[in-house]
């Protein structure tokens, strides 16, 4: 039997700042993300891939707004715009990936599978919406939006103006994760779970989208635990987890017991938005049967050494 | 064994003209239109769907160049607008059939392939673009556009302006169909080849995107061929293929054979851009192994009578 790992990478991996973000770029990111996961596909993994959408649905959002007011077309809700960025980061992963693999002599398939991922409509998380999401607007229209369309806005600390916040609830259930293993078993490398899903609730014994945003690291963590993955890698832009990051006594860390990273988590060590988050999904991978989750950069991935391993 | 049935309906189904286009109207839209699949899945079929995306493609486009004018952002090319609808579009189409089905008592899943479709570079179609896509432009801001791309434009015979025109080639193969009958067999239902599929050529070994619009109803034709569908539905919004159409002598027909198509197709009987192309896809599927093509409105799906059958 082969092994199972699952690896999650940001959005802003592939669309990155700092850059002018056209097509051309992003294929180039795209190509070196796919080009460093071919070490495992060499060792012969079985490899499901999730991924953020930070800056692309930003992008997408902004889009809608803007198309809004130059054409009078009518913007979607999030879930609609996560949706979009489903479809074109997996194009562009799909396309890019089985271009790599084929420089590398690897004859696999890539398949990407549109996923919805299920929270609760009672999720804390909705009685306090903290995420950022979309364009910024003056005061008056943020409030004429959010009377129309009950969305919350905050003003921005740095001052540049109101911004719908939407909740960041747990993920509960990942959709086709039985179409997920079955693409695994027949050798095939899948791209889910994008942008943390697509965030349905459930309704009248149905689903329904909601605007929220999930947290990429933990719905590929849900997913990792769900599908069994032998491994979870969470890649990141250093190569380690540090405690006292870029401060004195600054130390990477090698291995470290959930117990260790929980200590860690409570002492403040890891930023909210950016490592914290991995470091709870590590925990979640560990705590529900998952064997190792290593966070990493890319350039790292099949090393023996990589990355710090969280493990329980 | 179940039959299996590939059903290909417009974009235009979901997205209406005359309607405002907003998030509710869509979602009320798909709904019906998976409300009339129903009676397929109550007579057991297996179904796999194909959908256009015409109108959403083409907001798509219109939100990329209203965000490079208001926000600066990139416009992405058409390849990775096809690609978003297919997020967006197969999200509504898995999230509204799910929910028809469950309120109808059936028990299925629907799963969401990303669809890359190849054409060849070589294809007549490319020395020739006639498919107008995307905003109009004023004829300076088109050279511009054109001389910085190598994208053709062409003056809207309506006077809107200069619109970017592409070419639609042939469709040659449909990327994953294995996966696509792998979930049949599970019993699932399946969207693929979303907008006539995200068109790619061969290169370097590899795969690159390009700038075309593959019919929807051919991809779907390609599709049905290859996964040996038992039926093919092509849907539109008339319950017949008439002869005359809208003329003295009018004719509903119900059976027609592929010798009289070719023959009323010679005639000019069926509009090109409507049902013209229809009739080529139902020919295609019929001449390459297919029992029999219906073409019908939504509402008259799984009747004993319904729509116009192409047979050998």
């Amino acid at each position: 039997m082969k092994k199972l790992a699952v690896v999650a990478f940001g959005g802003n991996a592939l669309l990155k700042s700092g850059q002018k973000g056209t097509f051309e770029e992003q294929i180039r990111n795209v190509g070196d993300t796919c080009k460093a996961l071919l070490p495992l596909l060499q060792q012969g993994y079985n490899l499901v891939i999730g991924h953020g959408n930070g800056p692309q649905v930003g992008n997408v959002m902004l889009q809608h707004e803007a198309g809004k007011q130059v054409f009078h077309l009518e913007a979607m809700p999030l879930d609609f715009c996560v949706a979009e960025t489903q479809g074109s980061i997996g194009y562009l992963i799909e396309l890019c990936l089985f271009n790599e693999m084929r420089k590398a002599g690897l004859n696999r398939q890539v398949v990407t599978l549109l996923t919805q991922v299920l929270v609760s409509k009672d999720d804390p998380a909705f009685a306090n919406p903290t995420k950022p999401v979309g364009p910024y607007y003056p005061k008056e229209e943020a409030d004429r939006y959010s009377q129309a369309t009950g969305a919350v806005f905050k003003e921005d600390p740095k001052g540049n103006g109101w911004r719908k916040v939407v909740p960041s609830p747990t993920p509960i259930d990942i959709n086709h994760l039985e179409m997920i293993e079955a693409a695994v078993e027949a050798g095939h490398i899948v791209v889910t779970v994008g942008g943390g899903g697509i965030p349905v609730i459930r309704e009248d014994g149905g689903f329904k989208g909601i605007e929220a945003v999930i947290d990429k690291d933990l719905a590929s963590a849900l997913t990792a635990v769900r599908i069994k993955a032998d491994e979870f890698y969470i890649l990141t832009d250093v190569p380690k987890v540090y405690i006292n990051f870029r401060k004195p006594g600054e130390k990477a860390l090698d291995t470290v017991t959930v117990a260790e990273a929980r200590r860690y988590l409570a002492e403040g060590q890891f930023a909210e938005g950016s490592m914290a988050p991995k470091i709870r999904a590590a925990i979640f991978f560990v705590e529900n049967g998952g064997k190792e989750c290593i966070i990493t950069e890319a350039g790292e991935l099949g090393k023996a050494a990589a990355g710090t391993r969280i493990v329980a």
